[in-house]
């Protein structure tokens, strides 16, 4: 049994518990890992010192190529399992991005598959030997769900979250579950159990949140694919900041029953769950796997939207229009994020098949005042007692998302729904914008649109810079925007900070149209690019509601058509 | 301008005032329609004595038959509006639906759709020259749209309700606006400034409601197509009651976007609108237009779930699998129902096309419990404030679902989630119900589901009995249950009752369960057949989450195995 403060601990007992679990589970793993003594800033080049060719092979795989291998029998679950856990052993060390290892559940079930694909000569379905790490708040059945509050230490998993049972019985192993913040509200990692997560590329810099467990670990190949949740950028950021793809989806297509948070039966700005993963393919394969399972048949929350699997972009057929969004006219982005942008795009332009537009931002600012309000519509008071309950200290970004968040409110449900038709009103109004962008505009009747010549996808930044230093990730906007359209949204790698590639920014003089902007702006002059130095930078795709599979396919066309990355990150 | 309280009249002033506008419209139609001297109790024979031939054949054919002729210019949508506005104004007279006709800008639009027709030798679009009446809450620019409140009358439309544009565009031709109770919160149709809707096959019914109105003016044949809107049976209640077809669909999938009603950004359980008609096929048409529109690109709370054409019970395949629920357990149905119900369920047996199962209830009281609690969840304070403010008297049945209603309660935020959770709860058991009817239960992995030889559709009741009697319709589960689980649902026509064939229902002894269905049963042993007599017997087809054309195609194999409706009502 975990020490609880319900059995009467101190907070500071039951971190150093969890974190004597969480040691042992690491500790378990054979063959047994070497302390590092010496960490640097980019820990990446450690794996190669400590793991074995072989190790690292197969974790530098993605998951199509291992999804391939596995299903011949080519490797074995158990070698996958083995090397995984290896190397993310090796990640809690360097970026401190585990809660707890499951090697001898996982060693279990690997050995399982591996059976089963002797003895039938098939896999067990299209994530067999797949390993799959998983955010700790999703529930495991018998094992702790805190979801970062020390109060909460002792809850224990009844069940295996509905998206935990799909994945499973699609093949795949649970190896590794993966730290969140204080609050599941930040765009960092870090909470009274386990301190800080760091970003692997560069230890001065965050590696995003709330799913910053999986960033860090995904970065630094001790998993391929990962489960995160976002409800503002939580699987975005840590996608972004560790060179990732990772997918936020529209609402309410994929399971989220059995998850472990604050404020069930809230509906107005609901969590997404979705992937990160060395690949694209991984998380389309990912999101394939759990919408051909007909999820909704068993949650009934979720909307019965079918895999798409026509090409909205076939050879011949319509072209890729895509509007840039450079600037959300809130906070401006770093040098090193429009640098690698304007690459990108020059790339695109060049290409033929994509058609480029500028996309113009509408009232941003206006978005994150509607979406600050209704995060927490019960003032946030689920979070304070989870918090306080145990006297843990509240961190510098729990406070900046509610306490000192101006747009928090105790509201009524008068006011509720007066805060809710207003994010409508803003949902319409944007909906407008993008209509507009038709040169048609009507057909014939006067009324009907044809969106056959709209933008089909918005490009546009993760964030205000590249993966932010520690405490200072608190521009959600480019983020949290498509959570409050309900917009999915897809993260890809594109390029990282250099001092020779951006020494030119740092000439640049700007002047700040607001606080936020001067604060994000400020870091920049006070840095320069040496401060995020090997930092990923990483570019979105955005599209309308439940346009997730034609995300995916534009992405496919810009990765095929720019050739991104440009850099190898491992 | 409209007299009104806010300009300082009393309730019945304005009232009296609302009233004379309406007759000045009706008494605009052309030619003038007589007097009613003496009112039958089943009313629908006076058509024929009052209108021309020509009139009663085309206000008897259904959108379809009409919609052909329209569009070869076999008739003229002057013709049909003529006839619809004449054959309204008596519907009127005797049963008292009309908030207000259109016969001016009817006309109008009719010889422009004429002209249009003539010149371009093609209809405007699919419901060219359809004449639609609509409820009076939704919207039409520069109408009142009071939602039968005295205080809001006045109140004036800025611009027609986003389904009103898209069925304009698509050819149609509005030309009456219809009846809704105090609150739109009853099962049946009276409100302080229209008093009492009837049903027209017997006036000593409810011609149902909130969309009763509606209900009166198709069942006589006033309207062959019209726009209601649901959040407990508002659709349903009137389709039944005067049997006809009534659609609620899955929510989000039709514009809601411009109705006047109060608890604008409530989300818990949403209202729907959806079409009233004479014919299946007119429903059919009703929804196909709105969706092939995209409705979601304007208004972006919708779904963008296209139109499904594929058929789901081809030759040859699947077999469509009715689940028969006779009785929710909570209130029995009268013997009339339960006897045409039987009638029909004998048909499909015979068939061989169909397959039957019984159909188990599952907490059907604990459901309506949960929507109870929901529909107002401030404690109703909008709607209270909304009669209060003309000092109106509040009617018996806004009494009976507000004051009255044990579940209402002013919820706080966290309440409010709560009350939310549970809903979602019951949803998932109803959802395992549902799974359950499958034999295989689940596939070789040993969790996704096949539903395959799962029940495909429920057919159930619409009420406790067949239209009731005034001031009765007090029972909601029969249409509230599929609200709370957001399934999709069709009312269809049946049977009559009749003294002759239900006179074996007056002898049946019987025990109610609770005090619910000790009102109910103890209004048969009061009234028996004869308090019944010509009343429409209807059922429902319900289906899952968003398998709206599902539902409507097994409509059509019910109809054409078991030879539905068994009678001709008009």
């Amino acid at each position: 049994m975990a020490v609880t403060t319900a059995s009467g601990a101190t907070w500071q007992e039951v971190a150093a518990d969890r974190q004597k679990h969480r040691d042992a589970t690491i500790a378990a793993v054979e063959p047994a890992l070497p302390e590092i003594s010496e960490i640097p800033t980019n820990t990446t080049p450690i794996a190669k010192k400590v793991l074995t060719a072989d190790e690292i092979k197969i974790t530098e795989s993605t998951v199509e190529v291992l999804a391939v291998q596995l299903e011949k029998g080519e490797i074995s679950a158990v070698e996958v399992t083995k090397a995984f856990l290896r190397r993310a052993g090796l990640a809690q060390k360097v970026t401190n991005c585990i809660t707890e290892l499951l090697p001898e559940r996982a060693l279990q079930r690997a050995k399982e598959l591996d059976e089963f694909l002797k003895t039938n000569g098939k896999p067990v379905g299209p994530l067999h030997g797949i390993p799959i790490s998983v955010k700790e708040h999703v529930m495991m059945k018998g094992l702790d769900i805190n979801a970062g509050f020390i109060s909460w230490v002792g809850r224990i998993g009844e069940d295996d979250a509905h998206i935990l049972k799909i994945l499973w019985a699609a093949g795949c192993v649970f190896y590794a579950r993966t730290t969140q913040p204080q609050s599941l509200m930040h765009l960092e990692t870090s909470n009274s159990l386990y301190g800080t997560t760091v970003n692997p590329f560069n230890r001065n810099l965050t590696c995003g949140g709330s799913s910053g467990g999986e960033g860090a670990l995904i970065g630094f190949r001790g998993s391929c694919l990962g489960i995160g949740t976002d409800i503002g950028g939580s699987i975005r950021s840590p996608a972004a900041n560790n060179g990732l793809y990772g997918m936020k989806p529209t609402t309410l297509r994929l399971p989220t029953a059995g998850w472990s948070a604050t404020m069930a039966g809230s509906e107005q700005i609901p969590a997404t769950i979705g992937p990160l993963s060395t690949s694209l393919a991984g998380c389309k394969l990912f999101i394939k796997t759990l919408i051909d399972a007909k999820p909704w048949l068993k949650e009934p929350t979720l909307l019965p939207f079918e895999w798409k699997e026509a090409d909205p972009f076939p050879a011949g057929g319509k072209k890729l229009k895509i509007g840039v969004l450079w600037d959300d006219g809130v906070v401006k982005p770093h040098p090193p994020v429009t640098r690698a942008m304007k690459e990108l795009v020059e790339k695109l332009k060049k290409s033929g098949n994509v058609e480029i537009v500028d996309w113009k931002p509408y009232k941003h600012d206006e978005a994150w005042e509607i979406i600050a309000n209704l995060y927490f519509s019960d003032g946030a008071s689920q979070e304070s007692a989870a918090i306080n309950a145990s006297s843990e200290p509240w961190m510098t970004l729990t406070k900046h998302i509610i306490t000192e968040n101006p747009h928090v409110q105790t509201h009524t449900v008068e006011s509720l729904w007066a805060a809710t038709a207003r994010r409508d009103s803003y949902r319409a109004e944007y909906a407008a914008h993008w209509n507009s962008t038709s040169a048609a505009g009507s057909s014939a009747n006067g009324y009907t649109l044809t969106d056959s010549d709209m933008v089909d996808i918005i490009l546009c930044p993760c964030g205000p810079s590249a993966a932010p230093r520690l405490e200072t990730a608190k521009w959600w906007g480019y983020t949290s925007q498509w959570n409050l359209l309900d917009y999915p949204a897809l993260i890809f790698p594109v390029d990282q900070v250099s001092v020779e590639k951006d020494a030119e920014g740092e000439k640049e003089k700007y002047e700040p149209r607001n606080e936020k902007d001067a604060y994000n702006w400020k870091l920049w002059e006070e840095f320069g690019a040496e401060g995020w130095v090997d930092a990923p930078i990483s570019l979105q795709l955005v599209g309308r509601r439940y346009e997730d599979e034609k995300v995916m396919r534009a992405a496919e066309i810009v990765e095929k058509e720019a050739g991104t990355p440009f850099v190898k990150y491992v």
